[in-house]
């Protein structure tokens, strides 16, 4: 909360002036910080990579539940307006913890990402909406759920894809070893004859044209971390929490206006970054997890 | 220590008949397990695999450190007569801290695999020998180090295959895709014509048929988890360390003499251990994980 006092004389001025905070995993969650980047040009973002403790998606409940909580207790203190879980399994297992734990608004993936998959489909009578996710996000039914309670009629698949973050992160985005893979991991999608396709993992969207190929042009991808971001959009306007001044000059991704934080390994972090978003953090700092109930800046 | 004293009357017995304690990342060190438990039937073992906070392989120096001393001294609280550093990135980083912390003997991998290599390549002037394992590994240059260690004239080129470690875990033992992706992964290794290639992460054994094929069958490969398993034989004969008596009875893989524990996720361990092994846990328990210096059973 350096420097910035949320209680203070015109406090409406304050928090609106605040950041967004976004947690993911690792370095996932960089596709979500793009697309709110993206679409929403006068905010400005903290991100935290829980590099130390990543991957999520086969971990269990609690601890999911309890890494979660962590990370968004120390985007807290830092001061945030509005926090914005990119991890899907996260949104999947944490997001009631998160929302009893800090005062601010919450927004997963997974909700934004179903309600838009059934909006995208709201042509259909009986809507085809196929899931791709880790193997701890299609177990939690999340996805699931989430659609159903956005259509009654929909039909749904879901297929776990645990080969295509480690394709991601090695960049193998043409290789014809990933085209064969992607044929393999998305065939009950192909065979479902899905309308839509939610890529219900941070990772996917950097697989998206192998993703779109394999399945077929007329399938309507739905990226969560974009249809989270419209939310956000939403969700500000609504609160009277938008930004209030037009950033000067042009932003560009990873500029020195949005601050990143890991746990560990940030010349990794910052390598992949570069490889998912085309540039470096401009600031990039590693904080340490001391244990259950602190995350401490260094 | 409950039920076992090893300062009591009969020390010497009271050692001996202590546990071999292996420690991995997860479930990897599985390989080192099966490795020692086939060359000392009489032993018994207690294995953790810290599955809360897997992989090591994209960790920094200073945590991967942290971990494996909470390991350690976990699992020499259990009471365990030798240590066995099961992980390849752990054993490259943290064996003299591990050491300075706990007071029993400390094997690692590293060295075993390394002096194991140069031994397969003696009858060579100029032994050629490669390394593959994960980026941390091959970072830390702690095999290559270790051969020029144990030979003057080897030559050696080191590799990472990342997606070796994803393939393995998802069983693709014999799919197109993993023998076009381990093509390209062994290129340096197989141009470079080894006359002996250490699989240099506890992983790689389970796709030795692959690796061989690929970088011809002339190319002797090196198991450190095989080669650890000889040295922990030797150390305990010159040690005196040996377990006294048969275990009466054929011990089979995963028995109830032998005790695992996970820091989380016991039912995916379970599974992968199925399809490493042959056969799941009798004696599988999940201990948490409490900050910094303090790993606490349930």
């Amino acid at each position: 909360m350096e420097g910035i006092d949320r209680c203070a004389g015109s406090m409406m001025k304050s928090v609106n002036e605040l950041p967004i905070g976004i947690f993911d995993s690792g370095v996932g969650g960089l596709t979500v910080y793009r697309a709110l980047h993206n679409r929403l040009p006068n905010e400005h973002f903290v991100y935290l990579g829980d590099t130390a403790r990543v991957p999520y998606g086969t971990k269990s409940l609690a601890t999911v539940e309890r890494y979660a909580i962590e990370n968004s207790q120390f985007l807290d203190s830092v001061g945030i307006k509005m926090l914005v879980v990119a991890c899907n399994t996260a949104s999947a297992l944490a997001l009631p913890k998160i929302r009893e734990r800090i005062g601010i608004d919450v927004v997963g993936v997974i909700g934004p990402g179903a309600r838009k998959a059934v909006e995208m489909t709201k042509d259909k009578a009986q809507p085809r909406i196929g899931v791709i996710a880790t193997e701890a996000t299609v177990a939690s039914n999340a996805y699931a759920n989430a659609i159903q309670r956005a259509s009654k009629t929909a039909e749904i698949v879901q297929a776990a894809c645990p080969l295509f973050v480690p394709l991601a992160e090695e960049n193998w985005l043409a290789e014809p070893e990933t085209f064969s893979i992607a044929a393999k991991h998305l065939k009950t999608i192909v065979d479902f004859r899905a309308d839509a396709l939610v890529l219900g993992c941070t990772h996917y969207p950097i697989l998206h044209d192998v993703i779109q190929q394999t399945v077929g042009a007329h399938v309507k991808l739905i990226d969560s971390g974009e249809a989270a971001a419209e939310e956000v959009e939403q969700l500000l306007m609504a609160k009277g929490l938008a930004s209030p001044k037009m950033v000067s000059g042009n932003r560009t991704l990873c500029d020195d206006l949005d601050h990143f934080y890991v746990t560990d390994a940030a010349e990794r972090f910052a390598r992949v970054a570069e490889r998912f978003l085309g540039s470096q953090p401009s600031k990039l700092e590693a904080i340490e997890v001391f244990g259950v109930d602190e995350l401490k800046r260094n």
